[in-house]
């Protein structure tokens, strides 16, 4: 819950390069963490729901603390540039819309120095945003883990199939029975 | 590629607190990051499928830089922890297995020395793993965005409907024409 905000080369590093649209995405976040009053999730209490793959998505998650493995970041994948950040100990969301790219791109610019207008524009011009009400997301569960009766391998007991009397992991199900668990999960 | 190797204490700065779950997953990371020769992907080389959605696949972005954002960062969500990590610059791919819990965990501990244990543990002790050869998902797209013709917004044009006449995003689409996308996406 520290209130240093983390430069936008911490955050490349975690992605892996630096990009236009990672930083779209740190504005983003931090258009977010402002109005979670500089509150990162330490577990669950901040919730993000992205509405895209890419690459602005892992500043959302570096800065927020909503990471793919904490059960606190939802990929809702419409191809929009969309992010709707929720506290859970308030009950708020906030929704951070970007504007069409015609409203902020430049022709016959150099990467590095979209990169540097991006960083320096107002957060107005970049972004649409608003307070919702929305329905969260449930919770993650931690439950017991049964063993596959076919490969050995365990799984989360609410993944288990069962197929001819055997319990079995979805990979196994879908081998041994045929059967696509798709509409399943 | 810096061959330094993250320590867990920056791992669950990112992953936000430090447990067991993401220990195990950091565990998996440092075997894998060994296996690539010490190299984090900076761009899409390294593929990442994880068949959990628990702590530890917050490690397996953080020291392998497969991350959600990048597209090299693949869910398969059948509550397993398995890892498989993949190279598209060799073709080649590691599978990490975590073994059941039954054969690693220890009744009595604090959370703190179950940690301890786990970091200390032989790699041989936690986890099967075997090369094994595997179709590579494709690369992420990059595609022009289109502005939804209801709300203004602009989504990634192959996520865009067509509804009497008129270029939907997906929330909208479904919203006017009571169609849902899902099998379509």
């Amino acid at each position: 819950m520290s209130k240093k905000i983390p430069p936008i080369e911490e955050i490349s590093k975690f992605h892996g390069h630096i990009c236009p649209g990672l930083t779209l995405g740190y504005r983003a976040a931090l258009l977010a963490l402002a109005w979670l009053e500089h509150h990162r999730s330490e577990d669950e209490e901040v919730v993000a729901i992205v509405e895209n793959r890419a690459c602005g998505i892992d500043a959302i998650q570096y800065i927020l603390g909503t990471t793919a493995g904490k059960g606190n970041f939802f990929i809702e994948d419409y191809g929009k540039h969309v992010y709707t950040i929720a506290n859970r100990n308030t009950g708020k969301a906030l929704r951070i819309v970007v504007k069409p790219k015609g409203r902020w791109a430049k022709e016959g610019e150099t990467r590095e120095e979209t990169i540097q207008r991006l960083l320096s524009m107002p957060a107005e011009d970049l972004f649409d945003t608003r307070e919702e009400a929305i329905d969260l997301p449930p919770k993650a569960q931690v439950l017991q883990s049964v063993v596959c009766e076919s490969c050995g391998e365990a799984a989360m007991e609410t993944k288990i199939r069962l197929y001819q009397g055997r319990k079995l992991c979805i990979p196994c199900f879908e081998h041994e029975s045929g059967n696509s668990t798709c509409l399943l999960r």
